[in-house]
């Protein structure tokens, strides 16, 4: 069986085709242009694919909000994104119709998680997280080895935290919540608050131990409620690795010894790690997400 | 089938033998005192009980921290607690071997939210959670239709909030980590900041509009953690029922309509909720436990 990959971000688009990490037979990418224009491009990729081999199902991790819900009216949507041109997108049923294939949808973080769970970090494991940090920051995962969901899905990158005015006076950039995590961490935030782009500061700048700080605080957070196995930092601003250490050693700090748990204790190297698929984690979760529409995911079930 | 059910709180322990909250057989309670003495009044009741119709099986909802892991080495014990003469406590298998029936074990909270699956508010969903804002703040929930565990099992007492110390100079009482949700919004913590027992503050009193602050704060940062389809509250500080509206309002200002769903825009009256099964929801709970110990659960998969 061979599967469409389409990582749907806000800035990039992603396709491929394949059957995992080993092969991945085609895969192109460009930018996030109109829905009209990009789903026609994304449409004419896996096309001029399937002249070649027939494709069991696409997977389509996107940029949300989305609406994920089989039953619901709008699903397979993006809905009220506030990205221009995209709000109620029907990108399921307009990717479905045009290649007369099966769809798999969820969050870009869902399907990254998913991607973990089947070829990554995260093998074996029934109730982890996958966050991105990034021009947004975003959260995912499985609990009881089913990709998290509810009233719709996940949105981590939206908790408060602790957030001290007099060490760090900046407001946060959220135009929803102003301090929220993604306000006051993602790399926008970090490029606001320091006014140069955040990878031009040197390693010894305090804003990385700043960063570290609020990434700890929501580790911590995500540990106390969801209680995963492992949690698993991507996006471009995890591309700068001494972030690593330091939220590591913040979060044991922070946790105090609560949580008496080896991996998190003396194992915390393995507990908080970087994407196993690296920067094809999305677009792979994609894949991951297509053979769970074809009913053929060999690790979750639909 | 008849079944057993243990409530086992850090301060009192109720025993009760039926089949649900129509069909209760009997029911004890009493203090919580040293472990050997408390689990021999537990056999004793259950002993008894025994003698007039065979159980099929007990469910305990446990403070904590518990191993609830069945593969874990010390499944069925309560484990690092603090609580003198509890550490290390093999609860499961002392209760089995006595009585010679399957146990089902799980925290206090993870019952409450089972039972109120089961009978309560919470039928038909899940994904959603159950608080218990008392003694201690603890929380559990079903996600993805079943009981949320992990590494561990949900701490969601021990989050970290945003906590402005010139509004509110309280350093928080919690031994761990000062002003997380417990050290800050506990019962303890209302009594420590305002020098009275909570319950005597008139309901004008500012306490309880910065208690419905932060436990607001706790639930938008669930909300946008799991995605809960219902938020229960529970425990003896929710019984200021006029905690609920403030609650209610706080959650809809600080998501600021980010989450565009009518559960949270418009009907949040049936959103964050109190227990259905009121003050029996601990033991009824238990009982769902002992159902799903013996196979028989109607509603959740062990």
């Amino acid at each position: 069986m061979l599967y469409g990959g389409i990582e749907a971000g806000g800035t990039k688009i992603v396709c491929a085709v394949g059957t995992g990490p080993e092969d991945l037979q085609a895969q192109i990418s460009f930018p996030t242009t109109t829905s009209g224009e990009t789903l026609t491009r994304i449409i004419a990729f896996f096309q001029q694919r399937q002249l070649v081999a027939p494709l069991a199902a696409i997977g389509i991790g996107s940029f949300g909000p989305i609406s994920p819900d089989r039953f619901a009216p709008d699903y397979g949507y993006i809905t009220t994104t506030p990205k221009p041109g995209w709000a109620q997108t029907d990108i399921v049923g307009t990717i479905e119709r045009a290649l007369g294939v099966p769809a798999g949808f969820d969050t870009d973080v869902n399907a990254a998680a998913l991607g973990e769970k089947r070829w990554g970090s995260a093998q074996g494991m029934d109730t982890f997280i996958y966050l991105t940090i990034g021009t947004g920051i975003g959260g995912g995962g499985l609990s009881n080895d089913r990709l998290m969901h509810g009233l719709l899905h996940p949105e981590m990158g939206h908790i408060r935290l602790p957030h001290d005015r007099q060490a760090d006076p900046f407001l946060g950039i959220c135009p929803y919540h102003g301090d929220c995590l993604e306000g006051l961490a993602s790399g926008p935030a970090l490029n606001a608050r320091w006014g140069v782009p955040a990878e031009t500061l040197p390693l010894d700048h305090p804003a990385w131990a700043l960063e570290a700080h609020y990434l700890a605080l929501a580790c911590v957070n995500f540990i106390c409620t969801l209680s995963p196995q492992r949690i698993i930092l991507g996006g471009g601003v995890m591309s700068q690795s001494h972030l690593f250490p330091l939220i590591r050693q913040e979060v044991q700090a922070l946790l105090n010894e609560y949580i008496q748990v080896p991996a998190i204790l003396q194992q915390i190297d393995a507990y908080i790690v970087p994407p196993g698929l690296g920067s094809q984690v999305g677009v792979l979760g994609a894949l991951a997400l297509a053979e769970q529409a074809a009913g053929e995911s060999p690790v979750v079930e639909r």
